[in-house]
C-alpha cells in the first residue's frame, strides 16, 4: 500500500513538470500513441489466451487457481501498462529539464523508473498476500504462472518488436541513405522508439515482476515444508524491508556523475537490504540460518551484476579486446565477441552453483528460496534504474529530433550512456534471478510432484534433460529467426515509402503509424510459435514421459538456457559498447574500417541482447510454473 | 587381423603408384614433412603426460588399468602416424591419377582412406580383444582412456593448428594481398594443407577411434551386467561383422559420381551391417531384442548423418537461407546461420533421444550399448570417406602448385566437393556417435559407481549439472579463443616473410618450415589450458562433490557439450557452402557485396566447425571415460 502510494505520489509530481516545446510533446505524444496501439493489440491476443487457459485451469486444478491465475495475468499487465503510460511521458520530461540541469533530469527520468517498480512491488506483495489468505497457498502458482503467461508474451514479443524496429530502421536509414539515428525523416523512427519503451520497459518489468513474485511464492511454498510458520511470512516481509531498503538506496542519487550516482543507489540499496533482513530475521524470525541463506542471494546477484558489467564495460579487458579485435575485421570481431560470451556465461554459473550450496548448506531447500528472494528484495530500485535507461534514450532521441541545442544534447547524452550501464547490469540481474527463481520453482515441482526421486539414472529422466537443453536452443533459434523476418517486413515499408522523395528531402511527414503497425502485427504473428513450444512442451512431456522426466526437462532448459542467455547477453553487450568505444575515436573511429566491423558486431549482438538472450529468463521460469501449477495432472 | 592385412594390401599398392612429376613429389614432401614434424612435437609431449598418467593410475587402480592405459595411448598414437603419413603420401598419387581418369583418382583417395580405417578397426578390435582376456574387463577402461587423451590432443591440438594455418593464410594471402589460395609464394600454404591432414586425418581418426573402442567397452561393461554371457561378446563380434559390411559397401562404389558414389557406399555398408547383425544375432546370440536395439543404432546414426547434410547441403533450404541473406551483408548472414546452427541441433538430439527410448525398451541399458555400437559398426566405411576428404583437397592444392592443367583441376574440384560432403556427413557421424558413446560411458559410470540414484533433486548434482554444462561452454571458448591467438602468430610471420619481396614476385622460395614450426608450436601451447580443464574438472568435482554430483557434471557436460557440438559444426557448413554457393556464381558470384559477406561467414564459421566444434565430441567422452577409470577413488 506504502509502495502504491509512494508511486502515486511521485506520478503527480511528474505529471506537474512541464513537458517541453510542442515539438517535443508531439513526438513524446507519437512514440505513446504507438505504444499504446501496440499494447492494445498485444493485450487483445493475451486476453484471449489468458481467457481460455483461465478455464482450463479451472476445470483441470481448482476455482481459486484459476482466480489467482486471473489476478496474476491482470497485475503484469497492468504494471506493464503503467510502466509504458509512465516512460512514454517521462521522456519529453527528461528531455526539457535536461534543458535545466543534468541533476534535473537524472531525477525525473529516474523517478519514472520508480513509479513503474513501485507499482510493480507494491501490486505484487498486496496481490500475493490477498491470495494467500483468501485462496490458500496452492493456487499462488496459479498467480505465478498467470504473471509469467503474461511475462512470455510481454518479454519475446516486446524483444522481437524493438530488435525489428531498431533494425529495420537502420538498414535503411543509417546504412542505406546514410541518415542520423533518430532522424524523423526516418519513417520507422517512431517505431524505433516505441520499441526501447516495449522491449526495455515493458518486457523488463513483465520479466523481473514474474521472477519477483515467483520467487516469493515459491519460497513460501518451500517455507510450509518447514517446521516454522512464519517461514511462510518471512518472504512476504522480506519483500516489504525490501521496498525500504530500496527507497533507502534512492536517496543516494544525489551524487555528482549521473553512474556514479546510479551505482551508489543500488550498492546502498543492497547493503541496506542485508540490514533489515538481519533486523527481520532475528527481531522476529529467530534462525539466523534464514539469514545467511539470504545474505547469500544479495551477495550472489550483485557479482552477477558486476560479472555482467566486467564483461560488457569498456573499463575492463573483454570488451577492449572485442573492439581491438575489429582492427582485423567483421570475422575476428563476431568470433571474440562470441568466445567472450561463452566464457562469461561460466564465473555467473558458477556463482549460482556456490550461491546454490552456501544457501542449501544454512537452510536446506528452504534456504534457496530465501537466497531467490534476498536477490530480488532490492527489486524497486534495480528494476527503476533498467526503466530509467530507456527513458533518457527516448529524451536524448526527442532532443535530436527537435533539435534542441548541443549542450542539452550533450547532458542526454551521459544520461544515456549511464543507463546503458544500468541496462547491461539490469540483464545480468534479470538472468541471475530468473536462474535462482526457475532453481527454486523446480525444487518446490519436485517435492510437490511427490518424487522420491528425479534419478539421472533413468532413461526417461535423460531423454527428459536432452529435450529441455535442445528446447533452449530451439526457443533462441525461433527468436532470432522472428527479428529477421519482422525486420524485414519493416524494410520493405521504409523503402516505399522513400520512393516518395519528398519524405527523404525532410518537406513530407512520413507516415510513422504504418511502421508501427506493421512492427506490432509482425512481432505479435512471430511471437505464436515460440510461445505455443514455451508452454506445450513441458505439458507434451509431462503426459507422456512423465513426472521424472518432465524434472529432466525442466533441469535441462534451466542448465542450458541459462548459460545460453548468458551468453547471448554479455557477448551482445560487449559488441556495442566496443562499437561505442571505437565511435568515441579508438581505432580510427567512426566511419574506419575497424568501425564498420564493430557496426556488424553489434548489429549481430541486438537480437542476441535484447531478443533471444532475455527470452532465455522467460523459458526457464515459465517451463517450471506450468509444471508446477499441472503437477496434479501427469 | 584380416583388417590389418587388408589395410597393409591396399597400402602396397597405393605404394607402387606414380607419384607425379618431381614438383608434384616436391609439394607432397614438404607437406609430410609438416605433419611429420607436427606429430614429432605432439608425440613428445602425449609420451611425458601418458607416462605420468599410467603411472597415477597404476598407483590409483592397478596394473592392468596402466597398461591397457598405455595400449589405447600408443595404438591411437598409432593410428594417427598411419592416417598422416599414408595420406600425406596418396596425395600426390591421387593428384596424378586425376592426370588420367576421375574414376582412378576417385579409387586412390578412398582406398589411402581405407588404409588409415581398416587399421583403425584391426588395431581396435584385437587389442581390446587381447586386454580383454589376459587384463579383464575393467582394465578396458583403461584402454578408452588412453585411446581418449590421445584423441584430445589430436582433435583438440590438430583442429586450432588446422584453423589457424587456414585463417593465417588466408588473411594475408587472400584478403591482403589477392593472391589465390592455395598459391606457393604464400609461406603458410604448407602449413595450410598441414593442417587438412593434422586435422581432418589425424584428429578425426583418433576421434572416431575412441568413439569406436569406447562404445564396444562399454558395451562390453553393460552386457557383462546382464545374465548372459555371450552378452560380453556380442560387440566385439559386431565389429567384426561391420567391418565385412564396411568392405562390402565399399564395392559399391563404381558409379558415375564421386558424390553419389560415396553415398551408395555408406548406404549399401549400413544395409549390409544390420543384416550380419540379424544373421549374428538369430544364429548364435539367440534374442532378438538385441537386433533391434542394434538396428537402432545404425538408423539413428545415419538419419542423424542425413540431418547434418539438410542443413549444410545447398541442396536444401537452410543453406540456401543464409546464402540469400548474405545479400543484405555480414551481420545478417552470421545470424542466419547461427540461428540455423542453433535449431539443426534440435532433431538430431531429439532423434538421440528416440534412439534412446528404443534402444532401452527392447534390451535396457545393454540396448544403450548396443545401439552405440551399432552405429559405429560401419566405422571402416565411415572414416575412410572422412579420409578421403583432406586427401582430394590436398590433391586439388598440388594441382595448382604444380601447374597441372585445367582439366585435372576440374577433376580434383570435383572430388573435393564430394569429399566436402563426406566430412560434413562424417561430423554428424562424429558428433552422434560421442554422443551415443558418451550416453554409454555415463550409463557404465552410473552402473559402477554403485549409486542407487544419481537425484536431481539432490543439490550436489544441480550443482554438478550447472557446473558440467558451464565447462562446455569454456571449453568452446578456450578453443575458439586458441585459434585466434595461433593464427595471429601466423600472420606475424607471413608479414615478415613478405617483407621480402622477391618471395611475393615469385623469385625466391618462401620458409615454409618455418610456417609449420610456429603453427605446431603455438598449437600445442594453446591445447594445454583445455587439456587440463577436461581431465581436471571430473576429479575436482568427483573429490569435492562425491560420485552423484560427478554424474551430475558428466550429464551437463553431456546435454551442452552435444547442442552446441551440433550448433557450430553445422553453422560452420551452412556457412561454408553458402560461401561456396555464392561462389558458383550466385547472388553477384565472387567479388560481389554477398560473396564478401559470404566469406565473413565462413571465417566466422572456420573454427567452430573444425575446432570448438568437433572438441566437443572429445570433451563428453573424456570425461565420462576419466570419471570411469576413476571411480574407486570418489
Amino acid at each position: 500500500m506504502f509502495a502504491l502510494a509512494s508511486a502515486l505520489a511521485i506520478w503527480m509530481r511528474l505529471r506537474s513538470l512541464d513537458s517541453g516545446t510542442q515539438k517535443m510533446r508531439f513526438i513524446s505524444n507519437a512514440v505513446r500513441e504507438g505504444a499504446t496501439a501496440y499494447l492494445k493489440r498485444e493485450y487483445a491476443a493475451i486476453a484471449v489466451f489468458v481467457a481460455f487457459a483461465a478455464i482450463a485451469l479451472w476445470q483441470l486444478v481448482g476455482l481459486g487457481t484459476a482466480i489467482a491465475f486471473l489476478v496474476g495475468a491482470f497485475s503484469s499487465a497492468l504494471i506493464g501498462f503503467v510502466g509504458l503510460s509512465n516512460s512514454t511521458k517521462a521522456n519529453a520530461r527528461t528531455a526539457q529539464a535536461a534543458t535545466r540541469s543534468l541533476r534535473e533530469a537524472l531525477e525525473t527520468g529516474f523517478s519514472s523508473g520508480l513509479v513503474t517498480s513501485l507499482s510493480a512491488v507494491g501490486l505484487g506483495l498486496i496481490c500475493i498476500t490477498l491470495a494467500y489468505y483468501f485462496l490458500g497457498l496452492k493456487a499462488l502458482f496459479g498467480f505465478g504462472a498467470g504473471a509469467s503467461s503474461v511475462a512470455l508474451f510481454a518479454r519475446v514479443g516486446g524483444g522481437i518488436y524493438t530488435k525489428a524496429a531498431d533494425v529495420g530502421a537502420d538498414l535503411v536509414g543509417k546504412v542505406e541513405e546514410g541518415i542520423p539515428e533518430d532522424d524523423p525523416r526516418n519513417p520507422a523512427v517512431i517505431a524505433d522508439n516505441v520499441g526501447d519503451n516495449v522491449g526495455d520497459v515493458a518486457g523488463v518489468s513483465a520479466d523481473l515482476f514474474e521472477s519477483y513474485a515467483g520467487a516469493i511464492i515459491a519460497a513460501m511454498a518451500l517455507g510450509s515444508l518447514t517446521n516454522e510458520p512464519k517461514s511462510i511470512l518471512l518472504p512476504l516481509l522480506l519483500g516489504v524491508t525490501g521496498l525500504f531498503a530500496s527507497l533507502g538506496g534512492a536517496l543516494f542519487l544525489r551524487s555528482a556523475k549521473p553512474a556514479k550516482a546510479l551505482r551508489n543507489a543500488s550498492f546502498a540499496a543492497s547493503l541496506l537490504s542485508v540490514l533489515f533482513a538481519f533486523l527481520l530475521v532475528t527481531q522476529w524470525f529467530g534462525d539466523l540460518n534464514a539469514f545467511y541463506a539470504i545474505a547469500t542471494g544479495v551477495a550472489v546477484g550483485a557479482l552477477i551484476a558486476f560479472s555482467a558489467e566486467y564483461y560488457t564495460s569498456t573499463h575492463f579487458a573483454p570488451t577492449l579486446q572485442v573492439a581491438e579485435s575489429a582492427t582485423t575485421g567483421a570475422a575476428t570481431t563476431v568470433l571474440s565477441g562470441f568466445s567472450i560470451g561463452l566464457k562469461s556465461a561460466v564465473p555467473a554459473v558458477l556463482l549460482i552453483c556456490a550461491g546454490l550450496l552456501t544457501a542449501f548448506h544454512f537452510a536446506g531447500l528452504y534456504g534457496v528460496g530465501l537466497a531467490a528472494v534476498g536477490m530480488l528484495s532490492t527489486l524497486a530500485l534495480n528494476l527503476a534504474a533498467d526503466a530509467f535507461g530507456p527513458v533518457v534514450d527516448n529524451a536524448g532521441g526527442i532532443v535530436e529530433m527537435a533539435g534542441l541545442s548541443k549542450k542539452v544534447r550533450e547532458r542526454t547524452d551521459e544520461l544515456d550512456a549511464a543507463g546503458n550501464t544500468t541496462k547491461a547490469i539490469g540483464k545480468g540481474f534479470a538472468v541471475g534471478s530468473a536462474a535462482l527463481t526457475a532453481l527454486a520453482f523446480y525444487t518446490v515441482y519436485s517435492t510437490e510432484a511427490g518424487l522420491a526421486t528425479i534419478n539421472l539414472m533413468d532413461v526417461s529422466v535423460v531423454v527428459g534433460l536432452l529435450a529441455g537443453g535442445a528446447l533452449a536452443f530451439f526457443f533462441a533459434s525461433l527468436t532470432i529467426q522472428a527479428v529477421e523476418k519482422a525486420a524485414f517486413q519493416l524494410v520493405g515499408e521504409v523503402h516505399r515509402q522513400f520512393k516518395d522523395k519528398a519524405i527523404l528531402r525532410g518537406k513530407k511527414k512520413p507516415d510513422y503509424a504504418k511502421c508501427v503497425d506493421i512492427a506490432t502485427v509482425s512481432a505479435l504473428r512471430e511471437m505464436g510459435l515460440p510461445a505455443l513450444i514455451a508452454i506445450g512442451s513441458p505439458i507434451a512431456i509431462g503426459l507422456l514421459l512423465g513426472k521424472a522426466a518432465l524434472g529432466g526437462l525442466l533441469a535441462g532448459a534451466l542448465v542450458t538456457g541459462v548459460l545460453l542467455g548468458l551468453m547471448m547477453a554479455n557477448s551482445g553487450g560487449a559488441w556495442d559498447n566496443a562499437k561505442k568505444f571505437i565511435e568515441a575515436g579508438a581505432y580510427g573511429g567512426k566511419g574506419g574500417y575497424a568501425h564498420k566491423a564493430a557496426v556488424i558486431g553489434d548489429t549481430v549482438g541486438d537480437p542476441f541482447k535484447d531478443t533471444a538472450g532475455p527470452s532465455m529468463n522467460i523459458l526457464i521460469k515459465l517451463m517450471g510454473i506450468i509444471a508446477l501449477v499441472l503437477v496434479a495432472l501427469f
